[in-house]
């Protein structure tokens, strides 16, 4: 996974609207974020496409604000970061972006060095539908929310705990996981406002978890479940159907957390042998 | 123009996402707002496709937030306003919304007792992309721009003149307007953050004349052109084609302002007035 010695690690920070991906990780005969991006890089570079890792392998239909990815090239391929953004962003679909490229520091893993993952699930409640601009990244519901009630139940799943309730099972994976964030805001101003914003932080997760949980609290606003009900189900350690998992378009990956540079290298070690030992 | 006797005047609040519709205005053959909301509201209603008039006709691919319509029915067709603007909402393709349906106020005329209306146009320069998400609502540039020569140049737009150098010229109709604001601002914060919004507020306009105008700031703010072209062509009383007409896309109808209760009857027949005085 390290860089060959003749290489240079790259940070690339990037944007996409999800809904016409089939999410980040390249398929064959597939329109992903992955695949878009190497294709590009390639013909912008006048190199090989790159092998490009992420920080968070995005689903079908989820967008990203603060994507961060790293790629591994000859260092003379980029003489100038800033102007590669220029022509990538005149190139790439219009659906995807690239905010930054930059020599990354010593021990940078994109995906191993990452401390914390946050995501925003945006949702529009009955009264106060969201305008048509925004239909892309908010999902309406057809009934009205109790924050008060999400954010009471919410409070009892922070910390350290098995969500396997919440994940799709994979093979020989671990579903404990750190939550770090669940909350639900109701958006004050500015074009989102009356938008139910649900944050959800973690130091990682695994396949569906955001969706579920955000899905959970969502039949815990609407009343048509209570605070005791998501306690009892999250107490079980494998995929309850009961647990509503929400369509990708309201999911948004807004950012992703790194440590200091002198922390970089030990995290991605501590990260690399907590997923290997768990068989991930 | 006036209710019949046995009819109530609707106000009807709405917005949509211009890029699928070729504007407000019905046409047959042509998917338009105005065409949608009648039909629409027809079926919703159970009544003939009821006539709307509306205070800003927005040109295709023009958005609206805060677009404001009337339409004139029998009382007993709307029973219950918001359960209406519900049953619409859920009907309605899903680029366009309905806020809110209320009796209008005796006098009111959605076009003519405005007092104003608010238009924004979105800009994103080269050096600050914006998120994919937003790209249908933003027009993304090839250059930077200068907001202070913008400003400077703007401020000497505003006021009572003849606006016939940014209108398409239309046989006997007028070309003078009041322009109430004409500025542009970058935005501090958010998710269009660092995107430049020029707002124009004006008592009525003439067709082209939002794009034409930000168009005119946005040749002197990107440094091709100086304020002193803009007081010369701006002086002439025709279309010229040295002035950029930007594309509909990042063009929204924010807001329609209109005076006190009291006060609605007066404006219409004044506007109506000038209008029909100029052969429009």
């Amino acid at each position: 996974m390290s860089p060959e010695e003749d290489r240079q690690r790259w940070r690339l920070d990037l944007g996409y609207d999800g809904t016409a991906f089939s999410g980040w990780a390249s398929q064959a005969g597939r329109r992903t974020v992955q695949g878009e991006l190497e294709s590009w890089l390639a013909r912008v570079l006048g190199s090989e496409p790159p092998r490009m890792v992420c920080a968070g392998r995005t689903d079908a239909g989820v967008h990203a604000r603060g994507q961060v990815a790293h790629l591994d090239l000859d260092p003379a391929t980029i003489p100038d970061a800033a102007a590669t953004v220029r022509r990538l962003n005149r190139v790439l679909p219009d659906d995807l972006v690239v905010w930054r490229l930059a020599s990354a520091p010593a021990g940078f893993d994109a995906r191993f060095s990452a401390l914390w993952r946050r995501y925003v699930y945006r949702l529009a409640a009955r009264s106060t539908p969201v305008h048509p601009l925004y239909r892309n990244q908010v999902t309406t519901l057809r009934h009205d929310l109790d924050l008060d009630r999400m954010n009471a139940a919410a409070a009892g799943l922070v910390g350290l705990r098995d969500f396997g309730a919440f994940c799709r099972r994979r093979e020989g994976g671990t579903t404990i996981r750190t939550l770090l964030d669940l909350r639900a805001v109701r958006v004050a101003a500015g074009p989102l406002r009356d938008v139910v914003e649900c944050t959800v932080r973690a130091d990682a997760f695994c396949h569906s978890m955001v969706r579920a949980l955000v899905g959970a609290l969502v039949a815990v606003g609407s009343g048509r479940r209570d605070a005791g009900w998501l306690q009892t189900v999250a107490a079980a350690a494998v995929r309850d159907p009961a647990i509503p998992v929400l369509v990708p378009g309201g999911l948004t990956l807004e950012e992703v957390g790194y440590p200091a540079d002198t922390e970089l290298a030990e995290r991605a070690r501590q990260a690399r042998s907590l997923r290997s030992a768990a068989g991930a």
